[in-house]
């Protein structure tokens, strides 16, 4: 009998996701959506599909009964709420809904009900954390981890030079929101956008770096001298975003204009959406750079991880899709594969620890053509 | 007795013409606002001021009926309806409203009332016009009219090193309307901000030009070959300007949030207000440079008038609006001067020809320290 994995969200992360696990035997796969639109995009006759507003908790407890495992791909504002609904149901999980609330507030609730769950199972989180997690294990001591990454447009048409998968309020978020990194060993918080750097990247040339706020659960977990996160961007896009900043144009107050009243950021959220959306067909790259230096009985170590990923021109995925997606479907199989038992909320720079469990995500992404390359220097 | 005179209007322009009208002995100055608090502003124990919603025709048409000579600095949307209200009361008028519509529409109506009309008598329209029309007068044929003419921030701030005594709503207006100018004898239609380049300022450094629709009547008032004017910004500000424009930013289309509709360009204006504020007592600058090109008895001609002038320490009074104001309330004293008796609708271009009015412009704000530099080189 086979496997049955129910996908709740039929987005840009979670359609390749559904279909790359239906293409595998040993699942059955129905994916789940309050949109009917996005479930007709789906065409593998195999996938099952249910139409579903997932924010009823009370339906999806009901609807989620039968399956073996939910995946956890809807948006991010109501992703803590869908995944309390799937611990409660006492249904494990992989969760990449990149909620803002923190996951471990889940964690009593998980143990309780003997469930494993899996967050933040991305790229970046995701395959950074778990890096991250694998290199720190063979330390004694961390005293670097750099983490650069970024998601672009193949053609570089300016002035944005940038298209996003996600919403531009998402990503305009990240830009206004305080960026907390390690320094000297404890948590320090930065304005976003600060601190740029020129960085060249094989085979896409000089990129721009920039404060972001994306370490999540790294920052608690990982116990290290220094550690940030960088976004990576084409040369003179930060400039572009400060100078809107610089102009109110992210403010979140709103303005009244007679009767009406909408603030700044809505407006901006608006008007970039056009400029910034990443058009079925149009080709993508997703970049990534971990860099984790550190001592292991007095000698140095230096693990770098590379990830160069395009746009799929067969299947017409988005290499941002592919390179979040994957990870998921890769941790799914993880599940079902022996390696992990552990009940309890965990993240995946706690899997790092696992060589056997690198190995299976690393290997599983590698059939899909998203490589990692990793290299360590000593001396 | 005095010569009354009533400034209809104590706004920016307003309120220095009527301060520089009342040091005059020969007139008595009154000055009419919908708005106390202009009015207030204004110290001067010898001026008399009216509260009046100008607006309102009929209480209008009444209230300058003891004037000798009415001034119409009220803002640019009511300018033209307050300027017909003043010429169907029969008084003679000098007209710095800046209105849109064509101030010829009312040509008849000025003649049949047997009205003196000089409109558009500021810095530029105004000044700009008289000077070309002296320079025309002087020529068989026109070849070349460049105008070049910038209010400024004298100290320079990012990122826009710009302030406006302006409303943002209007100066955002010239950012979008089409450019009308003269090439080969024909007007022709450009974008706006186009055509962009560089030229020097003596005191003041390099600037940036670039094409607006700035030309008004002189379009239809002089014949010549090549006719253009540019506005002048600090380098860097026409990117900054298209960045904005390309991404919707000016778009006057309302734009639905949930129950509430409000336009790009109304959110952008209200923004820009708060960063192009041209404070009490923050110093400007006006430059302009005029050069009229052209042949007499097959020699070549070309004037050059140069104006360089800076905020009043003094009277603090912006140098935006003593350059414009000061135009206009010596226009005042050209009406009693004898100099000027023709009836009807006036712009500037039209007294240049009259080497005496031009003597008497000059040297009239040359006494209050706007001094337009006049180089005539032949050959």
């Amino acid at each position: 009998m086979k496997t049955k994995v129910v996908v709740l969200g039929a987005g840009l992360i979670g359609k390749p996701l559904a279909i790359d696990l239906a293409k595998d035997e040993k699942f059955e796969i129905t994916v789940a959506d309050k949109n009917w639109q996005q479930l007709e995009n789906i065409s593998e006759a195999c996938i099952g599909k249910k139409h579903l507003d997932l924010r009823e908790t009370y339906e999806l407890k009901k609807f989620i009964q039968p399956f073996d495992l939910v995946v956890n791909a809807v948006p991010g504002f109501m992703g803590y709420d869908t995944l309390k609904t799937v611990i409660e149901a006492g249904k494990d999980c992989v969760d990449i809904a990149f909620y803002p609330e923190d996951v471990f507030g889940l964690s009593e609730l998980a143990k309780a009900k003997a469930v494993r769950v899996i967050s933040d199972m991305g790229v970046a989180p995701g395959m950074s954390n778990l890096l991250t997690g694998f290199a720190a294990s063979k330390m004694d001591e961390v005293e670097i981890v750099d983490i650069f990454v970024g998601g672009l447009p193949r053609i570089r048409k300016l002035p944005w030079e940038y298209k996003a998968v996600f919403s531009p309020a998402d990503v305009l978020e990240e830009y206004t929101r305080p960026a907390r990194l390690v320094e000297n060993g404890k948590i320090v918080t930065k304005p976003p956008l600060t601190e740029i750097e020129l960085l060249d990247f094989e085979g896409v040339g000089t990129l721009e770096a920039f404060n972001s706020d994306g370490l999540r659960s790294l920052m608690f977990t990982i116990k290290a001298k220094n550690m940030r996160e960088k976004t990576l961007r084409y040369p003179g896009y930060v400039e572009k975003i400060k100078f809107l900043a610089e102009n109110g144009f992210f403010d979140t107050e709103k303005l009244n204009f007679n009767e009406q009243a909408v603030s700044p950021l809505e407006m901006t959220s608006r008007l970039l959406f056009k400029q910034w959306k990443l058009e079925e067909g149009e080709e993508d790259l997703t970049i990534m750079k971990i860099m984790v230096k550190g001592k292991k009985e007095g000698q140095t170590l230096r693990y770098t991880f590379d990830l160069y990923d395009q746009y799929d021109t067969e299947t017409k995925t988005h290499s941002m899709a592919r390179t979040t997606a994957y990870a998921a479907s890769q941790a799914v199989r993880l599940m079902f594969s022996g390696l992990h038992s552990e009940k309890g909320i965990i993240v995946p720079e706690q899997l790092g620890g696992n060589e056997k469990i690198v190995d299976f995500m690393l290997s599983g992404l590698a059939k899909r053509n998203v490589i990692y390359k990793t290299t360590l220097e000593k001396g």
